[in-house]
């Protein structure tokens, strides 16, 4: 089945706003298998908008206009839509009466009003953030225009709530949806390694990349939900066995939050020490509700001097192997780990860039050690080709970092530090 | 003049990538002048661009196509756009030469040649990072298709350097334009404020929101350079005037590299302790380059133990007043100021929620404490309304300490607090 977007707002054409709507509904209708052809932007215009919902019509089943259906004169896509359709403005009761709900004692405006006149016959979504419905919208005998408020803090729960439901009823089917995510590999050698698994129709496996990570998604049609999910579980078996440790979680939010989980469920706690990520693992770690239970401490040691007095640094250790350096990187991840009484230290230290390189050690050059009570390890990233910039060398770091206490917690490898020699135990290091 | 954009990518119809070309593109297009009326995605489909192109020049002078441009089978932007145009596609020597460059010893493949035909009389864009040029291929007297690479990496360099100066010379004027950027004034206020100004046609002030801030664009449209700018001049320092003190800076990128810049303006350093926003202030400040310049070492100490022990809160403080309290914040700031050796010391220490709020302390209060060697500011942030977040919450307690800093550095007037009769010196707190 055949969708086409309609994104409706002249903040759009002005660049004043990203469109992240479309991206939004766009996933939705890939999930529940429609095949969405094209999308259109246009700004508050109703002759124009007239004209991109027609154009739509003669091709698309389904099209879905995003936008224009505030209590403003220049909300214009409710009755643009109803026109067009022939089909009579009428009051919506339950539309009207969530309005005297959320304006509560105040007055309800008479512009406010507008919001519960929807096209006669068509099936109201309940607006459960702001003002304006939206609806489904019959047209003739087998389309359907959906109608949808363009802010995205009102978009997304009608997504969930009515739009979901609306379009796997309309599709004659139910969806299971699985999504693997990954730090470590690139996107093209985990397609290379799910090999003829991404050219599967039912389910579908796709890879797609993230900021820094990649992700996979595996998804299923069937009559029922216990169907879909017998059709998608053993091909997600097979994505984690092809691609093992690098996968960090199974449709979970992030890195930080599968490692704050993981430290609340061992009940263990971690502190930081950071050079040059500047309090960004910091930052990550208490983007988690919840994240004092395991997070007591962070330092940002910017300066050498601060490397000292706050995570026990020695200044000869400083002057013999310079601040960024394995040395360093493991003593402030023991230091901090031993100031905080914490289970598990982090510290990075390292050439964020774009100034401060030498030869030997390039702008991208970045250590990374994780201390506890049984030993150290450390990681080693070294630019290999273009420096990714500033911004890329932090955010690579702090989510190795991440990553290397998700691998101890869970007893996976990580790069061991050996006392001697240490040399050997880097081989190569990473890729950045 | 009328444009149109049309996003050529398949990624962008799954909901893989948003679409963050065409917010670019429109917003350049606005910068000089140009009307945008309609954005087009369609999906790597020879039929369908073509469809979406013809249907553009139906309508417009010039439409710029994003994507498609690469060496591989998917990419069908220039082969198609040349077809319609009826223009052959030739070798331009120019990109071929610089494909040369950017292989450098490692041998040309076939299907990256390909990328050097640019169809007949087109005007190539050098591409600075990757390997396909854009170009301006003419159609008929008086109509541009504009073929541009998809990758932002790629793109915003060329907009810059190829496509600014081709639009410029094609409308036959010039465009000043500057951003005055506003923290501590939502758009409503700005925008009764500044009345009148904003239904000018040229120069033209608009309003726009950012995250937790706003932004006030002023434009001005001349035959040449200097005359653009004598128009636009007035007009920003009258939009100064009568927003005051909230503009903190025009064309500049952020609040924090307003601060980071200042401080090294007057040789000053800062130190920060940081609980509730978890480390977003170092980070935000760290990613500056040159911050290590003006910041030695932050502290994130969420715990109770990590207030005492690293930023010296006395024990029974904490018991007295609680964690979120002005005492604290201001002991944070002081203690953390005093053991880093900084010119001036912040503390913040707030509860982000979601959990965590009693009647007394609810979720998002948030005090924000700044000292240096003459006294001590204190900002109180208090939830009026609806929570916003816990993302929120953060981010707008960050703005708010850098403002801080901001208007001490400036010598603007900051939150004095009082040591006795604390309370007066908070009439009401911040709207968070």
């Amino acid at each position: 089945m055949q969708a086409e977007i309609i994104s409706v707002g002249t903040e759009l054409l002005l660049g004043h706003t990203v469109n992240t709507d479309a991206t939004h509904v766009a996933r939705m209708l890939a999930e529940q298998g429609l095949d969405l052809v094209r999308v259109q932007i246009v700004g508050d215009n109703a002759g124009r908008l007239e004209e991109a919902v027609r154009a739509a019509l003669e091709r698309a089943s389904v099209v879905i206009a995003t936008g224009g259906l505030g209590p403003t004169d220049d909300d214009l896509t409710r009755e643009t839509v109803a026109r067009l359709a022939g089909l009579p403005l009428e009051e919506d009761s339950g539309s009207l009466a969530r309005l005297h709900e959320y304006f509560g004692d105040r007055p309800l405006p008479a512009n406010e009003c507008r919001q519960a006149l929807l096209p006669r016959g068509a099936r109201p979504f309940p607006n459960a953030v702001g003002t304006a419905p939206g609806c489904a919208v019959p047209v003739g005998r087998d389309q359907w225009i959906l109608l949808l408020p363009g802010p995205p803090g009102e978009l997304l729960p009608m997504l969930e709530a009515g739009v979901r439901p609306f379009l796997r009823e309309l599709c004659g089917g139910v969806i299971a949806s699985f999504m693997a995510r990954v730090f470590g590999m690139g996107e093209g050698e985990a397609a290379a390694r799910l090999g003829s698994l991404t050219a599967g129709s039912n389910p579908t496996v796709a890879t797609y990349a993230g900021d820094g990570e990649m992700f996979v998604r595996v998804t299923a049609k069937a009559a029922d939900h216990a169907a879909a999910r017998a059709l998608a579980e053993p091909v997600l078996a097979e994505v984690l066995r092809l691609l093992g440790h690098v996968v960090y979680g199974v449709d979970v939010p992030s890195l930080e939050a599968v490692v704050v989980a993981e430290l609340a469920r061992q009940g263990k706690s971690l502190a930081t020490a950071e050079s040059c990520t500047g309090g960004l693992i910091a930052r990550r770690i208490t983007d988690q509700p919840g994240a004092s239970q395991v997070f007591g401490c962070g330092l940002v040691t910017y300066a050498n001097e601060a490397k000292t007095r706050l995570a026990g640094v020695p200044e000869d250790m400083l002057r013999a192997h310079g601040a960024v350096s394995p040395q360093v990187a493991l003593a402030m991840a023991r230091g901090v780990r031993e100031s905080a009484g914490a289970d598990l230290g982090l510290g990075v230290t390292g050439i964020a860039g774009p100034g401060g390189g030498t030869p030997q050690k390039p702008v991208g050059l970045v250590y990374i050690a994780l201390a506890d009570a049984q030993g150290a390890w450390l990681r080693e990233l070294r630019p290999q080709g273009q420096y990714p910039g500033r911004d890329m060398v932090r955010r690579l770091s702090a989510s190795h970092a991440l990553d290397m206490v998700r691998r101890r917690l869970s007893g996976l490898p990580v790069e061991r530090w050996e006392e001697p020699g240490a040399a050997s135990c880097l081989p190569g290091g990473q890729r950045l």
